[in-house]
């Protein structure tokens, strides 16, 4: 099975899993940005009707898993593993979120590139053969994330234009071996949304940066590194896809992305996406250089980038959430901002 | 290969990674404990010459994953995946421990069962083929988890007899394929120290236990469930196993475990082993409950579990780190701890 293995840090799968079903549970801002209207569920209550903002964030994981499920015709006992993870510290929102599930976990923690490593891990348990079905979820919310990162929301405290916005949402997908589909054991094919071919798995990046305002820049060598590593591994370039998305670079880790690979004869400048840039209309939201939190991408992948996959409109985008890994105890003994970044080879069905 | 799925939540390998080295870092406490002969290296200066613990306990990992590779004639460049983990909020001891080792990197979160999560994965990675060699490796440190979970060290705060002593220290092991060996592709077989065989994966148990300075009985359910389920999808008891291990319950968790499998029809009382008990004299140094930590497990399974398994003492043992999934924002909102506990299956080679 070794050839399974691709250059230094890939994975060709040698039978793609399928991404079967996908649910995105937003928040109310970002409902009313531009794919509000894409969204499963937008929750007009970001408290979602709990006492704390924590409790609340383990509710958008819990519903996300649940509808996910519902949309694949699947109970929790249909899922053999499940990957999750979320920003707080000690992964409480996964921790509280999914304990009623009873499936068993494997908790996980890449900052906000959690939604990348999550897939990766799921996709390649499957394909091993170690479960026909697994569930890869991640979230985020804004409230927690300022409580856990910066500053208590009611010291209206002013923002850097660098900075992102931490996106409320939970997004969940259930990743099942294509093995009884294309081994022609004649099992009827699932309406899957889209296959995953190939993983490029990220190592830590750090430049230097100590500016935790501003992680788009903290987080661009990472996506840097990740994209050049996977062109590498793969033999391909920025032609081979239709969309290389990253996770949450925001305008200005964007910026600094396209002119690292500029340098090594990359030009991504047509077929870039960041789904921090997507998930707000900064202008009119004030979300300054773009969304972030692991929600962010996820919720992205489940309500826009899954369906362009399905209908053909896109036949291969490179996925790539991006991650900073600081705490306020790093930040604060003057650490730097070290970023990773996790790739995932989407792939259209057909 | 859907034959390696074992029952509900378990996967029995069809050819078993090896673990060809390990090593085990301990701090000053740990070396004055039962096991102090037995550690690689013990750490008189628990600072590690840095100016903050966070920084420490990075350096512990630095050096228990270096001396891993160099024990095993290794480069960080042989190595393909690191799965790796600490019990700090955003993983902060990792991120900056394993940061020029430049391996791609999964990030896991289990609390203290973060050994056994990350032996389950690296050990799956490498029988599936997707990878040639894992490094599997955590840390704790006493210090950096007061401040982190508890109160300022200057307090002198007193503590519950119940309380766990959290182990400063760093375990890594080099997990590799082992078809090389057992396909009979005539590679000479390795000094392995012992095989993984299976392993059992833990869902979150919650028994509504919310005293976080008793963690042994927090968690206790969740090491019952797994070791039950163990039994269950294996179809083996107690008498299949020289020792049961488990990572950091103490003596009133190992009470509550051992009843608990007692009214199931199981008496482990026999052959029970918890790392945190062996690893503190807790009458002399004052541990109370015992040790605690992913440390504790981590330390405990390279310096005295893994040599007995590959001299033979022991022929398979049931490893099962526990990890009690609480932080300092979920207890204050008067949230409860719950658990949850990975089982790896290890034997002798031979």
């Amino acid at each position: 099975m070794q050839n399974m293995q691709k250059g230094k840090a890939s994975i060709a799968f040698d039978h793609p899993p399928y991404i079967t079903s996908a649910a995105s549970v937003a928040g109310k801002k970002e409902g009313e940005g531009p794919l509000g209207p894409l969204f499963d569920v937008v929750e007009q209550d970001e408290m979602m009707g709990e006492k704390n903002w924590e409790a609340a964030e383990s509710k958008f994981q819990k519903k996300a898993a649940s509808l996910a499920l519902e949309k694949g015709g699947l109970k929790p006992g249909d899922v053999r593993y499940l990957f999750a993870g979320d920003l707080l510290g000690q992964l409480i929102a996964t921790s509280f979120g999914i304990m009623e599930l009873e499936i068993p976990l494997f908790g996980l923690y890449g900052a906000c590139s959690t939604m990348g490593e999550s897939i990766s891990l799921a996709a390649m348990t499957v394909e091993a053969g170690y479960a026909d079905r697994s569930l890869a979820m991640v979230s985020s919310h804004f409230a927690t994330a300022e409580k856990q990162f910066r500053f208590p929301l009611g010291y209206g405290n002013q923002r850097a234009y660098s900075a992102t916005w931490t996106a409320t949402g939970a997004g969940a997908v259930v990743i099942e071996s294509s093995h009884p589909w294309t081994d022609g054991a004649g099992a009827a094919e699932p309406k899957a949304l889209a296959k995953i071919s190939g993983i490029t798995t990220g190592r830590i990046v750090d430049f230097g940066l100590k500016d935790s305002t501003n992680m788009g820049a903290a987080m661009a060598p990472a996506a840097f590194h990740t994209i050049w590593q996977h062109f590498q591994d793969f033999d391909r370039s920025e032609k081979d896809y239709d969309k290389i998305i990253t996770g949450d670079l925001g305008t200005i880790g964007q910026t600094i992305l396209l002119d690292l690979l500029r340098k090594k004869g990359y030009d991504l400048a047509g077929n870039h996406m960041d789904c921090g840039i997507e998930l707000f209309d900064s202008q009119s939201q004030d979300t300054h250089a773009g969304g972030s939190g692991c929600g962010c991408s996820a919720i992205t992948l489940c309500s826009y980038i899954l369906p362009k996959l399905q209908d053909g409109t896109w036949k291969r985008v490179l996925f790539v959430p991006t991650g900073a890994l600081h705490s306020t105890v790093s930040y604060n003994e003057g650490e730097s901002v070290p970023g990773i970044a996790h790739g995932v080879v989407l792939e259209h069905i057909g």
